[in-house]
C-alpha cells in the first residue's frame, strides 16, 4: 500500500463526518496567506484557520513569483480578499543551496538547464521583505494596505513579524 | 483590529502549547500535495496530515505552472518526496471566468495586460489530467511513479480520483 493509499483512507474518514457542505466560495476572513510548502509549517494550526476562512497559497520558500501574483490577483479581484499574510520559516530548505548549484546539478544530470530561478535565499528576513516588495510593485493586485510578512520559527512554534 | 491581528493572536496561542520543535526538515511521508488555494479545501483535514508529514503546494486552481514544477523539483531532489497528490475541487472559482475576459478586464482597468495566463478551466476532470500530464512531461522532476489526481467535493467532503 502506497502512502497515497493510506492518505485516501484518511480522506474517507474525513468525508464520513463532514458537516461543512454549505460554506460559500469567498473566504470568510478576506485573507490570503502565502507560505512555504514546508511540512512543519501548518497555516491552519498556526493562524487558527478553519475551512472557509482564507485562501492558502504555498510553494518552495513561500516566495512570490509570477504564479503567486496570478493567484493573489484572482483572490482579490474575484473572491474579495483584502489582506495578505506572507510566511517564511527558520531551517528552510531554501537556505541550504544556491540557485546556480541547483540548476547546474540538474543540467549535468538531465542535460537541460531549468528555465526557472530556484529562488533560493541566504537571509530569511531579507527574502520576506523581497516578497512583500514584489507584491507592492505588482500592478495587478488592487489592495495593498495590509501586506505583512512573518518568519515562523519551527523550533518554537512562534510567528515573528518582519519589519 | 485587522483580521491579520486577530490571526496573530491565534498564533500566540499555537506557540504557547507548541510541542513539535524537533521535527526533521524532510517530509516524513515523502509526499507532496498540489492543491487549489480554495478556503474550503483543507489538505490537513482531508488527508489526515500532521506537522512534518508532507509538502503542501497551493495556488489558484491547483494547476501546475512553472512555479509548481520548481517546487516539486526541489521537493523531490532536495527533500526526498516520491509521491505526488493533485487536488482540484467542485465549485472552483476557476470555473467561473475565462482567461481572456479576466485579462482583458485587468487591461481595461490598469492599462497593462497581465503577462501570465489566468489558468481558468471549464472541465474539472480534464484540468486534473492536464496537471498530471504537465508533471509527467517535465524533465526536472525525477520520480513519477505515483502522480495521482483527485477532485474534492466541497459539498460532501469526498475525494474522488480522476483516471
Amino acid at each position: 500500500m502506497s502512502v497515497t493509499d493510506e492518505l485516501l483512507a484518511n480522506a474517507e474518514r474525513y468525508a464520513a463526518t463532514f458537516d461543512k457542505g454549505a460554506l460559500p466560495l469567498p473566504p470568510a476572513k478576506h485573507v490570503a496567506v502565502v507560505a512555504c510548502m514546508d511540512a512543519r509549517l501548518n497555516p491552519y494550526g498556526i493562524l487558527g484557520l478553519s475551512e472557509g476562512d482564507a485562501h492558502v497559497i504555498r510553494n518552495a520558500g513561500g516566495v512570490v513569483t509570477a504564479d503567486e501574483l496570478r493567484s493573489l490577483a484572482i483572490s482579490q479581484r474575484l473572491l474579495g480578499t483584502t489582506e495578505i499574510i506572507l510566511i517564511h520559516h527558520t531551517d528552510c530548505g531554501m537556505l541550504t543551496f544556491t540557485d546556480d548549484d541547483f540548476r547546474s546539478g540538474i543540467e549535468r544530470e538531465v542535460g537541460i538547464r531549468p528555465p526557472w530561478a530556484a529562488e533560493a535565499f541566504t537571509d530569511l528576513d531579507a527574502d520576506v521583505r523581497q516578497s512583500v516588495r514584489r507584491i507592492q510593485a505588482d500592478p495587478f493586485i488592487p489592495v495593498k494596505d495590509s501586506v505583512r510578512g512573518f518568519v515562523y520559527e519551527v523550533e518554537t512554534g512562534k510567528l515573528r513579524e518582519v519589519r
